[in-house]
């Protein structure tokens, strides 16, 4: 693609909404898509996604719009979704469960292989087959099987130190689902899920649309 | 304030993270902060801090930074902190007993005061003192306690039926788990959630910077 200029993380957080759709668009078998027919589907303004996709050297024909196969891969191979994952989860409880049943991240190249917990009880038990093991044997597992990334769903005062551990026994990357932007010094990528703040939206949004209403 | 102007959906999403970072700043007593140190703390652009926080009138000196307390407040304000929702959950699986377990929505005014599922072994238990009830009982409840927002945690294939019952009884904001970008007739406000858009975002971000190397 003789991609050379950085794009900016504003677009690249879009691209997997891009993705989703383009997919939904292959399963009812449609060819080519216009930026006005995408726009009205993903609520984003035909310009922005011009302009978004004229950063990876504009996929789309004027008049023709875009091939929506070609499309999806393009985005697949900038998102990497051919890149493969070893995944751990840090902490069994029910977000750490829900996580382990999704199995909608292997499909993406994520796939969990181990979880890791401190409470006896849950040690040795499995979820969709996948074992949970105590946090003490996480390093020589990390070491392994090459994990790459590790989800962090332990409590909130635990997060910092857990996170530190991680990223000495080698982690590369941590998604973080404690509600603190976490940070290390080490030359670990974190991405933090922050739930509340799309709660939050969804908040404004009610209360824009029903200000002035009895509420 | 006087805000009359549409401000626009990808500001919107930036401003709980400016409120969550200037909650951080206030418990370090900082009376005041200039937009390039909170361009450093947030990873965001000065240029694009000024040109989000103008948006709102501008709380800010030229020199002098921003006042946070204020600023905090103010965005808060916006953001309708202040409000009050009526909240239950839909699917006490293991992401709705998570939901149920974070004791921060309260803190934003989001009250969980009902979860519904229609496992037996479920129902009559109770998450943080919040008790599972049959959803066969939810219509009454979404009444008798003015529901206002449902956080949907069902299955895939029974999120859009689920959905679509919840708006007819009445409630007023959905915020979906589900991996689909759920839309419905009803004058009802949907926030998707898709928790595998910020894990490719992670993925994305580590094949960037470890290209190249044996990965």
């Amino acid at each position: 693609m003789g991609l050379d200029k950085k794009i900016s993380m504003a677009v690249i957080k879009r691209l997997p909404r891009y993705y989703r759709y383009l997919s939904d668009l292959l399963k009812l078998n449609m060819d080519r898509v216009s930026s006005k027919e995408l726009s009205l589907r993903m609520g984003i303004t035909a310009s922005q996604i011009r302009q978004d996709l004229n950063c990876f050297g504009g996929f789309g024909q004027q008049g023709y719009g875009y091939n929506v196969e070609y499309l999806y891969k393009e985005i697949g191979n900038i998102l990497g979704v051919n890149e493969k994952f070893n995944v751990i989860i840090i902490g069994a409880g029910n977000m750490g469960q829900a996580l382990a049943n999704y199995s909608n991240f292997e499909k993406r190249g994520f796939n969990i292989i181990g979880i890791f917990d401190t409470n006896p009880d849950l040690v040795g038990r499995k979820i969709r087959g996948i074992e949970i093991m105590h946090l003490d044997s996480a390093e020589k597992f990390v070491k392994d099987f090459e994990i790459d990334i590790a989800m962090l769903c332990v409590p909130y005062d635990q997060t910092p130190d857990v996170a530190d551990k991680l990223a000495r026994m080698g982690v590369k990357g941590l998604w973080n689902f404690s509600p603190m932007d976490l940070k290390l010094s080490y030359d670990v990528i974190i991405e933090n899920v922050h739930l509340s703040d799309s709660l939050m939206v969804l908040g404004y949004r009610m209360t824009e649309k029903f200000r002035g209403k009895e509420y």
